[in-house]
């Protein structure tokens, strides 16, 4: 008999170790020399301690609620304060209750707010600010930064900054957000300063990283980007659904703070200024079980999955 | 009113330029002291000649249909020509026809094939080959591979070679295609050698170089990933389905060779080897319209989306 029975698995033992849980570990070159076989990412987080892990501050963590379920958005005033503020208000105030996700362009991004059809009026942002100034970048002093050992053809280094992808001139310079899968940015006209925070985008295809440092990036997806990814693509221009039924209902956008304690998401997520992170990082770039033959010895920025969990039973 | 009807187009117009029709042009440097515009994307393709576009083998497309639509796909026989001529024979005796697409993970691979439940007899493959050797990559040496300017992290060159995504070593080292959006591998066990090309995978998320020279790819989706890409996700172990129900049947993968010429799929691909082609790239590296405040200077091999279009009326 063919070996067709053992193909799903097949694949499936490769992917399991980009599935970011299951790889070789940051000693594996240390171990070359040594019986001792490389820790996998799963072997590295079953490890872990707990001052590994950080919760979400509820404040600054959004959840957009959708029929299928729920998105859990982590916000980034350390990028941009001025329009995470405003989505602050937007939420507490239900701006996007009701509205929706009226856009998806395949490999690219989803979009949601409020859909103004020329001569309308669109719905009352309350007391959030009309206007804002742009924030797509800003000092890298004083900003945690926590380098990538490779490097990157978009930016003098890569690193995380606060769980965020990030990106920076140097120590020096600026620092910004990357536009990797599941970032969060904030839609603008022509004017840098023509982004208000109520029509944002979240990224579901190969890292537009073009976009960097020409918009104002807010926040990450950390849970829940399989119910945006998969929305159906539009079909008019640039992924804007052509019938308004085509659009998929919000349900309401509030802040985790403005939910019961006992009905929030409860997640973890790694952190990523911790030796163990850097041993993470390596698992990646260097994959050393035996599915795979060549490890990279590199990885992108956009590469890396932030490992989350549910918390542990204490 | 603030400026919130204005964000849709914003974003839009940011798109625009993304969407793979609609940028400035490679001239934009040495036009940068002239009063003549660079060229986007869109005009330096409306400005195309006839011999800047291919049309496919017919003998080397896939149509894969579902109910959603049809997939074309392009094989890669200069890559992988025993799993290529497999997998010709298995579309030309209906391998495929009534399988389905058993496993979608997000932000990484859609597969599709014969799933055989443990003890349970899979599917005849006819006379194709039930093993392959492997091919995660060839000889350099009489491949045209047409370099791109930007350095990369994962390979010491990248290029396109036919149309594909492509890595080398150099001119005299080894070749191979690139895991980029879109592409078509043959999953395969522990085993070098243990894919035959009836398991396929199709990448739907960030490019996992780390898969390149490790894994068999055979071809690349050249239209119609807006059907596999909104697959919903499995909720089983690496995103495969845990209920049969949740699969995507497929109702027949064939050569379109085997279709009659009126039936086929109208389609022009724009060649990746030609000064055009150049052009095109440049007008994505930097992209100098109002709207782009900072062009990137870079792209990386898997931000560049090939054009298609409907060959135009004669």
């Amino acid at each position: 008999m063919p070996p067709r029975s053992h193909l799903v698995p097949a694949l499936a033992a490769a992917v399991a170790l980009l599935a970011g849980l299951a790889a070789p570990s940051a000693s594996a070159v240390d171990n070359a020399d040594t019986a001792t076989p490389p820790k996998t990412t799963q072997e590295l987080l079953d490890a872990s301690q707990p001052s590994d892990w950080r919760t979400l501050d509820p404040a600054y963590t959004l959840y957009m609620d959708l029929a299928a379920g729920r998105v859990v958005i982590e916000l980034a005033p350390a990028f941009a304060p001025g329009h995470v503020a405003n989505i602050r208000t937007l939420a507490t105030e239900g701006f996007w209750d009701g509205l929706s996700l009226y856009r998806s362009q395949d490999n690219f991004v989803v979009q949601f707010g409020d859909v103004v059809e020329d001569g309308a009026q669109g719905k009352s942002i309350g007391s959030a600010r009309a206007t804002l100034a742009a924030e797509f970048s800003r000092d890298a002093a004083g900003l945690p930064f926590h380098a990538l050992p490779d490097p990157d053809g978009w930016a003098p280094q890569t690193g995380f900054s606060g769980g965020f992808p990030a990106a920076r001139d140097g120590a020096g310079g600026q620092a910004w957000m990357a536009h990797c899968y599941g970032v969060l940015g904030a839609g603008r006209d022509m004017a840098a300063d023509s982004s208000n925070g109520t029509e944002l985008y979240v990224v579901t295809g190969q890292s537009p990283r073009q976009l960097d440092r020409n918009i104002t990036v807010v926040g990450r997806v950390v849970k829940g980007m399989e119910l945006l990814s998969v929305l159906p693509r539009g079909t008019g221009a640039l992924g804007f659904y052509e019938m308004p039924a085509e659009r998929t209902p919000i349900t309401r956008v509030l802040l985790a703070s403005a939910v019961p304690v006992a009905d929030r998401v409860a997640l973890e997520v790694l952190r990523t200024d911790t030796p163990l992170f850097d041993a993470v990082v390596e698992s990646r770039r260097n994959r050393r079980d035996g599915w795979y033959l060549r490890p990279a010895g590199h990885i992108d920025l956009c590469n890396i999955t932030v490992p989350t969990r549910a918390p542990p039973a204490s």
